[in-house]
């Protein structure tokens, strides 16, 4: 793995990595984040009735991870074969996960955290009427692979 | 506060707040995050020699307020009067924290919100060549001010 | 109503609407679309055991409404106090239908139909394994009210 | 073809299509809609003296295929090597068509559907100033090639 | 007319301008830019049989223009209650110009900045396959007025 | 070169050039642009005590160039391998350089002249409270490479 920011010139100046010469080859990454939330607010949410409180969260991290390179200013546009984003409840409020593939000359760290940070705002989003003090923690990359760099696995 | 979960209907499907009768008054919020790293990766990442590493952080995070209903499915679309986002070291890594204003009908933490989750996956963007176990946490509502549910201070 | 065709000029240009004589009034405007399938279709359609299938094209039906401005080149930006989309099974397939509120100097219409014609796309996407041969039917507008040229009700 | 909704997966949530181990292929979609509008104002739109009021309709078409991941939300983003979209009057008012084409692995359905609504919407917002009553009707797909499920052709 | 850089801090580190305080005026700005060729490109251009080489170069000016928060990072996003794009050909090539609207807190210049800009480059590529050599040049702002500053016009 | 108008069809009407038959090849593209401004302008600009005004101009015009194609109702969406933007004073004011990089089937000359355009945008923004008379001026391709038309270099 590099050990030096490949984000700045040598100059010190910002820049986009460039990766014009690197072949596409198949790439992965998963993400994780957890919606933490007090155990009285977790009954509240798991209390409504009829629908699925966590499919619009799932729905907007596959979204997000689309759009990634319009939030993240210097990731590159990539087309993706595929995303999907879980989303769970567990005692401490709602897990979220998300993998992320492509074939591409870079990886698909960012899509995979952008997927689960935009979920995990929505459902803060769709809870805060009762309680505003949830909190997003443990954004996390889970796993990648693919790349140069070879694969990485988060203790 | 209200004690229900106002983006649900009677019968539990997902629904968008109606704000249609609520005059417009001016609104705050503010928000948080962190970006935690090992005391090794913020080492590296203070080195770099010559551009502020944290001023793209805050133009993403600016940036991404403006995209709040882009990316959040049952926000409203909203002018905003002002967007701050902040960004500095401290001794666990990059603390972000964010102000947002508008004169409206409804508030705009999660406009705060996604300002420092944005920010905060830029930073990691920008570090994750030197380490890829950096995580974002933290991420919360610091105070709420305007409109009829008062004003909010996380304790 | 007027009777002339008001996004042209007088040399037969395409224009904008000027509306920023007018004040500020609340205005609404509802809309529908049909997804029409076979009757084998639907019966698929509807086996799907434990989602629903019609959640999703709602919230692409709100979302999509908040970016009308960006679709349709004459529309104004507007900001929304409330988006609703429903969709429901009837015999021939899908009924769609919206109603998009706002405080502002021109109408909703557009983010009205744009909502049911995205959502009922959406269901065309989800569906269309099964059967490309559904049909997007009777995107009409059922209803506007406010603004200068009063009230509108489809026959 | 397939007989089963490839959007659920086995416990019924929605899922994108994973299109990771496809090959990219060429890829071509077409469809078409009806912009249904009463004889009189037919007349009165096509007495627009100078400028050509189906060329929005047809740049708003073109600008909405490419964006067509953005507003469905299961889509996957792909690069388009062409889009056409073709408006012209006939006796029932006008009719849009598309053609989308491209190299990947998976189909561009959706891009052309896509393309024929918001043309279509465009149209309606031009004209509706003389007539709310106009209808989008008839969104189909007339037209797809490449892929494994190889070609449909609507009847 | 402020003398200092409002768009940077008292430590110098870039900031938005807070417009919280102001109330909403009417305010208005125009811009020009001129897209030059020479005599022999200018000459094939115009022989275009049929269509108005011009008028998607209009269209895509206006829609630029309502998405001028999104490109430019520290605007305000705002609504707009008018948009016009103007585009003739003079003797050195395509004169575009634009005269932007709202009722706002804030101003609308780079709003018709935006949009002359997003028009003469759209201009350009109808033309790069005649002429590379095509320049956009003399982008610049003819007058604003409304807001504290008043109103200006270029000499 | 072509010494036709691709961009239309043989009726005249505006066309999307159709790259479906052009294999990807890498291809390069870079474009300038000058902000110019009186000498005391300049000396107030660069009097900004501690931040580097520059820098928020070359991550707009990296962005910018990611969204080229919708902003450009013609282009073609694309990956991008790599974009860079510099931003330095000269003594007529700030020159914004570009270069992008893809591997592709059509070129990205758009896409380097979008970001300097919208470099130059963000330039004047930062500045206009001294000065609104500061003029955008020399967008050009400077060269472009790849593809079957070859290298083009400005004189």
């Amino acid at each position: 793995m590099p050990k030096t920011l490949t984000h700045y010139d040598s100059s010190g100046r910002i820049r986009m990595v460039d990766v014009s010469g690197k072949p596409p080859t198949p790439r992965r990454a998963s993400a994780s984040a957890l919606v933490k939330m007090t155990p009285r607010t977790l009954r509240a949410v798991k209390r409504n009735p009829k629908g699925d409180p966590l499919e619009i969260a799932r729905i907007a991290g596959i979204s997000a991870a689309k759009r990634t390179a319009e939030l993240i200013p210097l990731c590159h546009p990539l087309w993706l074969s595929h995303i999907d984003v879980q989303a769970a409840f567990n005692k401490h409020g709602v897990v979220i996960s998300s993998v992320v593939s492509t074939t591409g000359p870079t990886g698909v760290e960012m899509e995979a955290l952008t997927a689960v940070a935009v979920a995990a705002l929505t459902v803060y989003d769709m809870c805060k009427a009762i309680d505003k003090g949830i909190e997003i923690t443990d954004v996390r990359l889970l796993e990648k692979s693919g790349g140069k760099s070879g694969t990485y696995r988060a203790r």
